[in-house]
């Protein structure tokens, strides 16, 4: 804000402003909104003066909400959280399996105001991996720059995907405590590690390296050791730091997790449960489907390929020589053309064809769901139930990109029967612990009709019971509904796979409820006969006075007909 | 997405892909990936290969759904309420009384395909206004550049505030149709519009123009004029065009808007109902409260004034000479120091000064509210109901932006005993319509306890029974949790203000409710004396053989008794 410069509404008292800050920008006439009386109505021309561009970093630091900084507990988590799914991200894609250091410690501020200290404190936040590391000429890029980063401009399932995430949280520190983000990276393992100290401008969006040297120690052989002091709350409960990690090792059973609490004198470690890493999800082209035709018509443009038909195989995905030459058909185009010499009309067409001709669904190669077994595994592990269940639904297409849900559920005592049912909900392994309301899967959940389940649902809402629920989507490109990450937008396509996976759940739990209400109703027949039985068994004795054994032979002949009769 | 030119991962019988696109970027290595097995795993220089730049217009173009394109009828929706928004805000700024005119044509696509019909319609959106025009130099950039506008870099109340609406609905039109947006604009009465086909080059986040001409005719002496084609949905009900132009009528009754339907022959007008603007918000410096460390020290390096003290004065709101002093003097910081030689502790110690001193509340006269009358006549005008009630709070400040809240509610028959709550949220004169879980306000009206109304209210939901309720914010700069301003961020501080104006309606409605309970409570009691009393007096007459007048007086005694006795 400070770089702004904007001519002030003067009020009494405050007439000492000097012209140097209006005189600097000369571009800008002179308004007249210092007098008292109403401000100047403008014309186009004076309007025409105010106009500017807004850097990006300039956005963001004033929306910083929307990245996840709203208040001081979710501002810790956020940073945590975009450190440690970089790191994660790093690891997988060099082959290396994930041990990460997370470390919160609480700053000291010599606070003489009460109100400073009342709404916040200052931590510095430590977030050491054993990551390839990054080399010295990227990294005051990919921590001073937002919209920088390689994972933007691929389909390929990763954690972070924007580009956005550990630069914002660098500038969220150095916003709230002034200081700079340290970054210690250890590239090549027979080579010492770099440090740099470094802030963002937010005015041009570009890095400032206060300080670069050369550092011997380091914990792992390559690596990345990222540090930031900053403004927060360290939180317990469903949203605190703790239950992030502890849910990011539920669903990265390959990762060794250790977290300093503030007040632990040691790390807690979630220890690494697989020792293997989850298959390499690989990097696709669009699916014909759903791609926008404006979308179409720039890739024809730019297109490198010599005809069209040549295009459509190599830019994207499923497209065999058949179904290539089956759309330009159905288009009534040569394919033989150019496809920079494609028309608008003869585009329009082609977009219509892409989408009417039969394509094979998405490789699948390219997402890496958890799978049904580890997901019942983490859901026994986490909650304690009486039924479970789990389902990887086949992956699905929305604007063109695949995605795959799935879903597992928990039902039964020692689950509470009077509360609202627990959503856990992941997206390409991310726990997600905010915005629960505005999510994708929570209008999924209680789109469905749980009172078949004997489950209380208060209209549109979640429904309670002795329920806990588990939805993750896996995708080459998750639509957060906010740049913080924290819900998924509610496509529709993507609605409808989190309904198709929750139903089959559903559908299986009321399996099991029948089951269990036979098996009710049976063990209730069971105690009328063994209730009942005797007594008919000892009156048959006495009326045609048997022997003990003929006695014992009867009421055996007797139980054994009831209960058959009872099963049919 | 197009001009990425991303590597392939290669199929089975896609293998005719020539080298050219893979040569073009030559600085990338060549990478493994398009082999059949697993794909290969990166080292950290490999990784920097791929880090790169991210345009805002390629961001918004994939994350269109941040900005309320997720779906086509949300996109019509959206792309209607920001041209409105800019045309309403250009006339209050020019001092003119705004005449809106809305048209939507739906444009017949020479569909061969069913699913392209399926999903989505296209429309060609038309908004007109009489407003001060925009001058030619400007129009490329503010329609054809995400980031550019003049609503960012100030502290002033208006509808639009971060300079991308305009340009993403333009932007979302030529990703689904492919199709420029069209402005006609005149600034001038005495000359000739101006007429701008335009695209944005997503890859550069910069305006092309395609076409640029000279118009005679326009409606209106100045003015603009934008037409947009896009792919959308048009709806009805709760969520549609029509019932956002419904509110904004409500909600700003100096507009004339008219709107014409894409059946209807004759446009729809909502009429003005008064004649005169609202009070012109002034634009304000930044309140010392709230306002970051890191901005601080931002605002300190980039200043001109010569003392800190003036430096306090000038670039803050409501600090006097004397509150400056204070400031200085709390952190032992020597006022007639040079801002930009104030050192970082020196300025940490400043910025708790700045919090510790007492500063007078923000400016009122740059918040614009609709005002308590306007509001609960805007409630009896829309919702029918019982008894009436609105409040319109004092300005308060949140992270150094003042806001205020405004709420008013509606309550008893004949509104729905069993349904919902009807929830009318506004943010500067904004009606919104999605996203109404995921709202401050809405976590406002979930937080309260309103069984103490006799309303039914499933947990954390908003409750249900005869009730409306209606949440106005207004603020310099409103906290929304997306770009596309569908739902306001809960900031502890509008959390708190929204909560003490609907407890405030609630207390009244209190009132209403115990006072409507006493009546009742009276009427049942007279009801009896009503019932009772002439079987009584007849008794009475026969036991002492009363004439008919004594009978009649006794009555009447007893009446009036029994009636005086009940209003104890």
């Amino acid at each position: 804000m400070a770089a702004r410069k904007k001519k002030k509404a003067s009020r009494k008292g405050q007439g000492t402003r000097k012209g140097k800050a209006a005189a600097k920008r000369k571009a800008a006439p002179k308004r007249k909104a210092s007098r008292k009386g109403t401000p100047k109505r403008l014309t186009a021309q004076e309007m025409a003066h105010t106009q500017r561009e807004i850097s990006v970093a300039e956005f963001f630091a004033k929306n910083r909400h929307l990245l996840g900084y709203d208040n001081p507990s979710k501002a810790l988590l956020t940073a945590v959280r975009e450190a440690v799914d970089n790191a994660l991200d790093a690891c997988e894609e060099a082959g290396i399996l994930p041990d990460i250091l997370v470390a919160l410690e609480q700053v000291k501020v010599g606070s003489t105001s009460e109100k400073a200290s009342r709404t916040a404190d200052r931590f510095r936040v430590v977030v050491e991996d054993n990551g390839p590391g990054i080399v010295k000429s990227q990294v005051s890029k990919i921590f001073g720059k937002l919209l920088y980063g390689s994972k933007f401009h691929r389909l390929r399932m990763s954690r972070g995907q924007q580009g956005i995430g550990i630069s914002a949280a660098a500038l969220y520190g150095q916003l709230t405590t002034g200081k700079p983000i340290r970054v210690t990276s250890k590239p090549r393992p027979r080579k010492p590690a770099h440090r740099f100290d470094l802030v963002i401008d937010t005015r041009t969006n570009n890095p400032r390296v206060l300080r670069e040297r050369e550092v011997r120690e380091f914990n792992h052989k390559t690596g990345t050791r990222i540090e930031i002091e900053l403004e927060g709350r360290y939180v317990g409960g469903q949203r605190g730091v703790f239950e992030y990690l502890h849910q990011t090792a539920l669903a990265n059973p390959h990762v060794r997790l250790r977290f300093k609490a503030p007040d632990a004198k040691e790390p807690h470690e979630f220890v690494r449960v697989v020792a293997a890493l989850p298959e390499q999800p690989r990097e696709i082209q669009p699916h014909p489907y759903g791609i926008d035709v404006g979308t179409l018509i720039k890739m024809l443009g730019a297109s490198e390929a010599r005809r069209v038909t040549a295009f459509l195989q190599q830019e994207f995905s499923r497209v065999s020589g058949r179904v290539a030459k089956q759309m330009v058909e159905e288009a009534a185009l040569n394919g033989a053309k150019s496809p920079r010499r494609v028309s608008r009309p003869e585009a329009e067409r082609l977009y219509e064809a892409m989408n009417a001709v039969r394509v094979m669904a998405p490789p699948t190669d390219c997402l890496a769901p958890i799978g049904e077994q580890a997901l019942e595994e983490g859901m026994r592990k986490e909650v304690e139930a009486e039924f479970y269940t789990s389902i990887t639904r086949a992956p699905a297409v929305y604007r063109g990109n695949p995605f795959q849900v799935e879903a597992a559920l928990a039902y039964g005592p020692p689950l509470p029967a009077d509360a609202s049912a627990r959503l856990y909900r992941f997206a390409n392994r991310v726990p997600l612990l905010y915005q629960q309301g505005a999510c994708a899967m929570t209008k999924a959940v209680t789109s469905l009709a749980w009172r078949n389940y004997d489950l209380n649902q208060p209209r549109r809402s979640l429904p309670a019971g002795p329920l806990a629920l588990l939805v993750h989507i896996a995708s080459v490109w998750v639509p957060f509904t906010s740049e913080s990450m924290e819900a998924v937008a509610a496509y529709d396509e993507i609605h409808k796979e989190i309904r198709l996976a929750l139903q089959e759940c559903g559908r299986r739990l009321g399996q099991h409820i029948r089951k269990k209400q036979r098996h009710l109703e049976a063990k209730r027949k069971t105690d009328y006969i063994t209730t009942y039985l005797p007594p008919i068994a000892e009156a048959l004795r006495d009326l045609l006075a048997l022997s003990e054994p003929q006695t014992k032979k009867v009421a055996k002949v007797l139980d054994s007909t009831l209960r058959r009769s009872r099963s049919s």
